[in-house]
């Protein structure tokens, strides 16, 4: 055990960790959900801590030893290590002070110990005074969150891309499959396999699209704002370096908000990025819906795909498979969505010139992300490649229903199909034996507009043009 | 009473009516919220009835005087006539048939009528063969919709910017009122009144830019997809005019989606700008907490700011006036954020190719953009422009508290501003008479470094430069 | 026009409108959402100003006469008279004081008339001081919000008893029909169309005991708490009696809670109704999606049973029925899920000792109970009591299914149990067929477990107890 | 490296891990969130498969020693070991299939190895045939996942008993300090701190009662009704016989539900308890609020109390203390809000036989009663109890402000009673000096009237009795 001390008094912290007294008391406070702070955020803050103190050092407020040994420390947080040092519950109360002095204490420790000196001797390298210098909790954390938001929006987008990818090599390889298409879960009007999977290619693309240009909103940093954006105790040239390094450093577009008292406060970004990752779950959860939908049976169900087997489906039931991976994707899509209104709640709750609840919009945001990441790769890899037609069950289906009579309106109306269509119901004959049966169209007529293939294509068939 | 028939036989309706027998059987079908169906979308479809219309009688599909009666109908309902007529309940069944059919059926017999004959002689105007000619309401629906949801963007986005202009003015009239800044409720460090406005200009002023950004993505429409977007039964020709056509009348830039099955039945588009309407009253929430807060008193309460008085506040405490227009906002933001969520439930529902929900998402789109709209019109011109400051307020509390603190750490070290902090709260002195207690600073230093107003702006009060 | 006065100057009024200055003025500002306020808790509101104004004339604060025109006023209320005369918008600031005020000034108004005297005469009635006597805003809102939630529980509790007995009516005309029953949307095991319809009705059991169960939670109310639950100038007496008349005109238990200052500014009562209604949303809503899938086809779907025909579904596609009242029906559980999380949003929000966001509550939960209680009779009407069993596909697609797998287990395990499967699906032939090939059981033995009948009821096929 | 096998073919499992391969592809299908499945969730699994094992060995149909084997694998589950060896991810596709099976894998495995054999031999002990005999996962998990509900709600209710009674304590401690009550965030009239702190003993006093009442309806289980409630391939004698051993060994008085298929199917009940958990988080999130605000300051805010200091506030501002412990509540409360979204989505999305997001639901249900559970105890230990009044600071406002106006209308009426109230206003006096100014009342009148204890009391404060 080593003694250290706040505000509140004195402390026994264990002899061998490197976080200190403030971390202590956090753990004491917060046991709650045991959810970890991402390990994503914890880098981006010691990013910042690395480039603060070299900046620092370079205009003079820091020696440069000490400077070193702060950017050594955050390196190795950067690298992975000390992972097990951060132990402040993810729904901390403070707005995120508590990972921001968990942080600082164990840069301080690991910095002390590079230095030479003991664990807790702050005289060497103080947790305040040297690695949080010219920073506070409200510029330095809600700029690692833009950071390492934008970190994960890149392997997302990129999984995003492989997703619409794969969906693409299956509408060209389903092209040709013919087959019912439906409408509110009734038989409407033919569709190509391949066309179906066209639009939810589309829907993805869009996806990328969104999150590609949602970027840039998250660019703008408060960092050098200090306390509430104003910038009190932040030299004016440590303010523009320090974003300069930052940037350089994150290898992402950051940059000093114009009006950084803004930044600190609002949290109206998060909202934006939340919702746009909700737009794609909903994207993800309409085809996970779709695939459940399509591959039921294998008897006694629509039947007209076969999802890749991925594991046995029922502990009590031999033989069967089930589609766990679309089940699996809608859950997370109900994960981001809930995620999405605990953020919008979070963000609407901020006070004058802060936000108290950052730390629950970073955890519900960085998981949110994540979670996506996975999924799209996930329904990609384990189920979307896989995916098979059944081709003879598509046209089994397509030849029994009586789609096609959409074709007749234009040439006979629709009143007059609508008999047809009925008659084919109830004398459980297909349209055309009906169409001739109330004599609407000639044999030869009904050949030219009942093709089927036709139908999945613009224009009236049949029609001379 | 006149006769009408459908697929399900005979039905009367009342002779005087506009409406058909499937609107009637809509209004009897769906007894279920009262909510009426947006005047603005009826108004989009109108203008796509009138387009194609006009269309087919140019390819020579529709008699000219056929099309022109249609056009005319229709315009009279875009100019707000038969705003009765349209009767099915807002939250119907049937991914929007019941309302498009209302449409056809107006626009019917009112053409019917203006070409001399009777309502419900549909020989002269059949609301399907020649109104809704090569349309689909899976096609015409969303299309209106998207439609609709720009034209709404459109007052959403001006008012944004008055609201905007009212915030940078207060930033202007009150850029010289220092007070004390609250990070958690706790008094932080001093901050301008002006600066507290500027950040709300600022947040509002990304929310213009997002609104402004997002109608291009609402301009993609599958008019001319017909049932599922494969555009059966729909003239190529027609395709290609049509959307054109309704460009011109709608006066915003609708093109003809590539691929045309995709935005038929996916609705993450409107998951975006529902998204970003919430990111907008998020930043209207907290806009109006603060407003609540700050002006909270008369006498017991912070005081710092005082808004306009609109009405009496209480019906048994003689002169209280709430802060009403501020909780107005804040009961339209939580109203908007519980449609986002009732909007995203909706998109992720949709099965294969149609979203069946189609309704609800227009339901709740289109209300949260016109509640917004009116919100940010009513707190702009009811609140922020009447709000006024309390100087003399905003100097005592700011003089009576500690919060100059801050401004000693880079002079002293965090740990002992700590010390000094605590002497002047537990010894109910300023800061200043606390640090010459302690002897931290000499006299002369104190006053360069405990300047409020300069702990406001970037640098370090009292240092060197 | 007449000329009158509140605290902020003076205003003209039409001169034939009820309402009067406050009205007016909240009219102006809250020009949000265009939806009016519950007519419900309007009477309900009204109802408490006939209690107090009895009370308050036998206690000797009020004459007998201008009480009893009061409450004659209030009764025309109460009968659906004036509901023009209230028009404050729904979503109005102000913890509902402006509806408090127009239901005041309406009555005084009307109680003026009643004695002879001209609108606006506020000597004859005033509706502050006789009116609203004895009374706050405070605890006439939630007390009316209580009152008014409970008459509406009445009916919508009615409506589920009637869908459970339709629901029950199914599970015995369907008894006897046996199908293939599906888990994930694969073929799992036989069960009776019959024991579907009995999982609805025991779900909606459920909902009733529920709702009948938690009345008894909003009969605690706060009358007589006035401004903030203290009872400041309300006389003991008064307290007392005014309860119990309220108790005995709306005809529901209510009875002053004992702790008045808890009821009025906590608002978890209505997120307990409000959650109780999310849980029959959740039940409505899996039984209209479980329609919509096992009516799906008509002819490339599970078509297993029929929904009754509401309506011609398509404008474009003659012949096509939609699953229109679960479609319905799943929006409006949509809605009320939402309005849930408005609820919950605006309950949390209240400070001190008030709940601004009233309205916001009022507003959906009277809505949500309302729509449902339409919903349920909607669903049980126009869908479940028509509701056909398509016994002859039900019978295929069992027989085609190789579900029984599963009564081999017991017998001959589950590794060769999956075998069987296998060799089913491979060699596209019955269960039975395959355990012959792979010589698990005799003939006999198989006669005896592949009873798909047996397999609809606990025990062991075939064997011998 | 074992072999092992299944449907899928074969896979080397780790020679030295429990689970088998059924668990090892679910770890390859759901790399997704990196939660773990509750513990309390696996332990009521492993209940279930002891008392299974038991019942199956009284019956005959499991010999003696095999069943022993699995019931001391089974206890030392429940006892905590073997955590490590339950590694699927929370968000698992299938219905909680795999929980089921890791469970099941771990059991035979351990149970082998009580027996002698080697991890893998399951011809000793089967996953399937032996520990998951005359089970389904979809009768097992949702019956577990009661259990460990109930198991659960008993220490969240404890806990509310706790917050209550310390609430109840400060209730007492501050009877007779009066204050300013604030309706809207505008001064209302007097009020006891005492009075505010029981009305949040009796709100979370509601709580408890509700968490009490809600578990019956958690008792109804389906154990026994295999894959979908019909009972197929358990001996009825098991049914009755392992829902009675469940009972015992749970400690709860679970029940086999009348309907089982309606049980296993229908997740409303796990609804109504995330909707009462959302009563309780309102609850918690309105009180946390309330310290916040009544706590700001020191200095600048109404610092009516003071809440324990439990760490340092701030990074850079020295001196500062947060109300971290309300902060984190109103998370917790968020959080929570966003789970009961979660929860109601999965549920609504049930299909037919089961509802394929079981996981889903036990994730976030789980969570939220754990997470209530801690938030309980930590508002209530480090929060709550340690409250300070600022006894002079509420008197002062008091004294400076003009809530004690509202007394006068009964004497004088609510219009004259305005007027005094602005003059005391805009004259900065007292409401006795603007009223004597005014001439309103007699001084002698005044000093009965204008007594604030008396104005927290019912009654007209003046008025002869």
């Amino acid at each position: 055990m080593r003694l250290e001390k706040d505000l509140l008094g004195e402390r026994e912290v264990p002899a061998d960790v490197y976080y200190g007294i403030h971390t202590l008391r956090a753990v004491e406070n917060f046991p709650l959900s045991g959810y970890k702070v991402s390990v994503v955020l914890i880098k981006a803050i010691a990013l910042i801590k690395k480039a603060a103190a070299e900046v620092n050092a370079e205009l003079g407020y820091l020696p440069n030893d000490k400077a070193h040994a702060i950017a050594l420390a955050a390196d190795e947080v950067m690298d992975g290590q000390w992972e097990e040092q951060f132990v402040v519950d993810a729904l901390q109360g403070g707005a995120g002070t508590s990972t921001n002095m968990n942080v600082n204490e164990v840069l301080a420790n690991r910095a002390i110990e590079l230095l030479g000196g003991q664990r807790g001797n702050y005289s060497l390298i103080h947790p305040l005074n040297h690695v949080n210098m010219h920073q506070s909790t409200n510029d330095v954390y809600p700029t690692a969150l833009r950071i390492a938001a934008i970190w994960l929006l890149k392997p997302l987008s990129d999984g995003c891309a492989a997703l619409q990818e794969a969906l693409q090599a299956k509408e060209a390889e389903f092209a040709g499959i013919i087959k019912v298409g439906r409408t509110e879960m009734q038989d409407a009007v033919p569709v190509m396999l391949g066309q179906e999977f066209s639009a939810y290619a589309s829907a993805i693309a869009r996806d990328r699209w969104r999150l590609y240009k949602v970027e840039e909103r998250l660019r703008q940093v408060g960092l050098g704002g200090t306390a509430i954006g104003t910038g009190l105790n932040a030299d004016k040239k440590y303010l523009f370096m320090v974003n300069e390094r930052v940037r350089q450093y994150a290898g992402v577009g950051v940059a000093r908000a114009e009006n950084m008292i803004d930044v600190i406060q609002n949290a109206d970004v998060f909202v934006e990025v939340s919702g746009l990752l909700k737009a794609l779950a909903v994207n993800l959860g309409k085809m996970a819906h779709d695939f459940r939908l399509m591959s039921s049976g294998p008897c006694a169900g629509l039947g007209e795909i076969r999802l890749p087997e991925r594991q046995a489906g029922s502990s009590i039931m031999p033989g069967k498979v089930n589609p766990i991976i679309p089940e699996a994707v809608n859950q997370t899509v109900f994960h981001v969505m809930a995620s999405d209104m605990a953020i919008a709640m979070a963000a609407q709750s901020g006070q004058l010139e802060l936000n108290p609840f950052m730390p629950l919009i970073a955890h519900h945001l960085l998981e949110s992300l994540t979670i996506l990441k996975n999924t799209v790769k996930v329904v990609n890899e384990f189920c979307v490649q896989g995916i098979t037609a059944e081709v003879e069950r598509c046209q089994n289906l397509l030849h029994n229903s009586q789609v096609s009579v959409t074709a007749l309106v234009p040439h006979i109306g629709y009143d007059l199909a609508s008999k047809v269509a009925r008659r084919a119901m109830e004398g459980k004959m297909t349209v055309r034996q009906a169409a001739i049966e109330l004599a609407v169209l000639s044999e030869q007529q009904l050949d030219a507009v009942l093709d089927p293939r036709a139908m999945t294509r613009p224009g009236i068939a049949g029609a001379r043009k």
